[in-house]
């Protein structure tokens, strides 16, 4: 195959090697691009740059963010007396889309796991402690990691720490989510949603 | 929702926007570039918007190209008797792919469609006969555009155009795809297939 543009080339090759993108997508974006406006692609390409220009890390909560406080950390309505301890920042958008949290948050950036050689000292959890030991308003630590043998062994390795501060210590409910019919489960699901059952 | 940074925003809105790209990957490609290194991301903007600063038509073909007279038709080492006509630059690349076919093409950029207000004087369609008019190697004219419709009219235009050169004048056959089976073929294809049959 004779591609007629090595610029063309090399734009599909750094399309191709986003997540999610795969050749074919890459050309059909690349294609795209070509017949838009200077203007358009330039608006794209900036905003992209402007990912790694802009953004910072809140020094309290290490979400990202344009302005250090994040937006979160400075909102008064919000209650500063949670701190959900996630693992990434999406999984800060992933709660926020719930409607259902008005506490604050701490991103890990990852989770424990030996076989990646991310140990404790990789992650914000000196930072989870020194905040949870300077910060009286606090009153409870809600573990949010994922459901998987790196998220259960971070969430325990933190629980460890927090304990000899007296806080309430909670983890989100594992169990069967909604919509699905319980033939469909996997059994370590069903297991824990038995185990985890609550009163009306 | 409260995002904790515009600039993300703005990227995954950007991206967002792109042909088979929808918020939720757009989110994940921008998660993805915050953590890579600003030169990473600097080398992908910049294939981006090299695609807009760099790439020109060839004006003998219209395929996309960076230098011109493109590297199709400056190839000695192609037939330069046959043109096949297609639509688009990604069909080159489709025709390309087959590894079959080493005669020259020709790009219109578009077919024929009143709905859409493209008529013949938004194509490369009198640069076409031009160029039949002016080169007298080319002795077959291949029509290659999309079977529908719109496909079927710009073929039909052209040919008519074309016929008084005395050209050979053939269009790429129509049947059924390989590896499928007769009874899930639509009829069209199907008749198609029949009136097209070949002997062995």
């Amino acid at each position: 195959m004779q591609l007629t543009s090595e610029t063309l080339e090399r734009a599909i090759e750094a399309l191709a090697k986003l997540p999610g993108i795969g050749r074919k997508s890459a050309q059909r974006v690349a294609m795209h691009l070509i017949k838009q406006s200077p203007e358009y692609v330039a608006t794209l390409a900036g905003s992209l740059t402007d990912l790694k220009r802009l953004i910072k890390h809140c020094t309290i909560c290490f979400n990202i963010t344009d302005e250090d406080p994040c937006r979160i950390c400075t909102n008064e309505k919000r209650d500063m007396s949670i701190i959900c301890v996630v693992e990434e920042t999406k999984d800060v958008y992933a709660i926020e889309k719930t409607n259902q949290y008005r506490g604050m948050y701490h991103v890990l950036g990852g989770v424990i796991s030996p076989l990646d050689h991310v140990s404790p000292s990789d992650l914000r959890i000196r930072e989870l402690i020194e905040r949870v030991g300077k910060d009286d308003r606090i009153k409870e630590i809600i573990l949010a990691l994922n459901p998987d043998a790196e998220g259960e062994a971070t969430s325990y390795y933190i629980q460890k720490l927090v304990q000899p501060f007296e806080l309430k210590i909670t983890r989100i409910a594992q169990g069967i989510p909604m919509g699905t019919e319980l033939e469909f489960i996997d059994e370590a699901t069903l297991g824990r949603a038995l185990s985890g059952r609550s009163g009306f």
